[in-house]
């Protein structure tokens, strides 16, 4: 495995890190196409965003320059970059005068079906609900207990994705996706105010549906509006768009929206 | 610094670990005297019913082995224990045939101020509220953002430790304490059920006190509960029992009961 630690190649990391004491930290999963990161400028500005509000003092300018040297080196693949606080003293109080730790891991890209993409995939309905903490909402942080619980909670193969609400019952994303759906030709997608990864494929599929003069909402959503949504869709910045055929007995078709926007996806993972 | 990885000594973790990735992990903090982990038990019970309801199949009597190995090597300090679901392959899913990965480190008792246990601690009044998660509550998981960021909230000496309300607004904890109040002779403290970490002291004093004939209810406690208090004190495993004498401008003063349970915490971890 290709891995980097303070831009060195290295596969162990001190047992001081606070990103393993509390998760202390954030994380990226950038696709890479002949050593070039896809949607650079939207993870780096992620990223940005969310070490601003943890407090964390990063120089992206050697992060960006640390990922394009891996990506090059990688190929083609995947690049995950993890960020922590850096080695921790005693406690929780955020030490002063500690280096962020930069850690980049590559592995190959995941081999999905086909079909998921092609016909779409059938939502397991999660029992784990995500808590309401807007202090952590949107960001891509290491504190991800309920993503392991979510995603433990089912083994067929049936399933290629879970359907998350939060703990007011709300719809929010998929375990490892954004969700959007499609009501009389508006895109909606959740708000993530409260919960939620804001993944940065929900970003661009946003800018890109406005550009193409689509309505998009981003607002609250319960199980009503998503079952009489007349397309839903998952994406991440791996797989692009995965069309949502099914959740328990409800199904919906695959609809022109949906094709669209995906063809866009394609074309952003595979250039 | 003593530590060890698997049962050998090492400072250096794989960076596939998933304590790492997503915090899919446990930990323990404890006190060690004359090579001898205090409240051993008790960590060993929260630790078990931990995993358990994380899906982490630890043995546990390879892990009690080697704390006490390590803790005979230590001598006095104290010891943090973290279990880890081990090296993760890709994504949330928990990867099978996997070991647990034990990681135990050593460091000394910190130094705390004396006058925290002889006149009581100032309470911080953080504005990080905990979410209300209950398939997470009362664990010692390795979720910790929350703690990090109410811990970031203040950096002077005045304020020892920071109280913590759930978004609902009850009064839950310290930063790394638990909470208890007295009031008309009767034991209280908050029921974790929906956040907060469940502290092997406060388990202890629970016990201790029922058996000395205190009456002890385990409720939901609101900010007037807490400021209508007669004493009110934090405990944690290392430090025993601090009495809180201010928050803001409320006060309280050092009351029976208090000292009383302060004496047992303090044979506790002189013993």
């Amino acid at each position: 495995m290709l891995s980097w630690i303070d831009g060195r190649p290295m596969e162990l990391l001190s047992v001081k890190d606070r990103g393993l004491a509390y998760g202390d930290g954030l994380f990226e999963t950038i696709a890479v196409n002949a050593g070039i990161p896809v949607l650079l400028e939207r993870h780096m500005a992620r990223l940005g965003a969310g070490c601003a509000r943890l407090l964390i003092d990063l120089d992206l300018t050697v992060v960006r320059a640390e990922l394009l040297a891996f990506s090059r080196e990688l190929g083609d693949g995947v690049a995950k970059l993890i960020v922590t606080r850096g080695d921790g003293v005693r406690g929780y109080a955020p030490p002063k005068a500690v280096a962020p730790r930069r850690i980049l891991q590559g592995g190959t890209k995941p081999a999905y079906p086909v079909c998921n993409a092609e016909l779409g995939v059938r939502l397991f309905p999660c029992a784990t609900r995500l808590a309401e903490q807007p202090l952590l909402a949107g960001m891509k942080h290491l504190n991800r207990l309920e993503q392991v619980l979510a995603r433990a909670e089912w083994q067929d193969a049936e399933h290629a994705e879970g359907l998350m609400l939060d703990t007011s019952g709300r719809v929010v994303e998929g375990v490892y996706s954004n969700l959007f759906l499609c009501r009389d030709g508006v895109l909606f997608t959740p708000d993530l105010f409260r919960c939620g990864v804001a993944g940065v494929m929900r970003a661009e599929l946003l800018a890109q549906a406005e550009s193409y003069g689509v309505r998009c909402e981003v607002r609250d959503i319960g199980l009503d509006g998503l079952l009489q949504a007349d397309e839903v869709f998952l994406c991440n910045s791996l797989y692009g768009i995965w069309p949502v055929r099914a959740l328990q007995r409800h199904q919906w078709s695959v609809g022109p929206l949906t094709r669209k926007l995906q063809a866009i996806a394609c074309d952003l993972l595979d250039s």
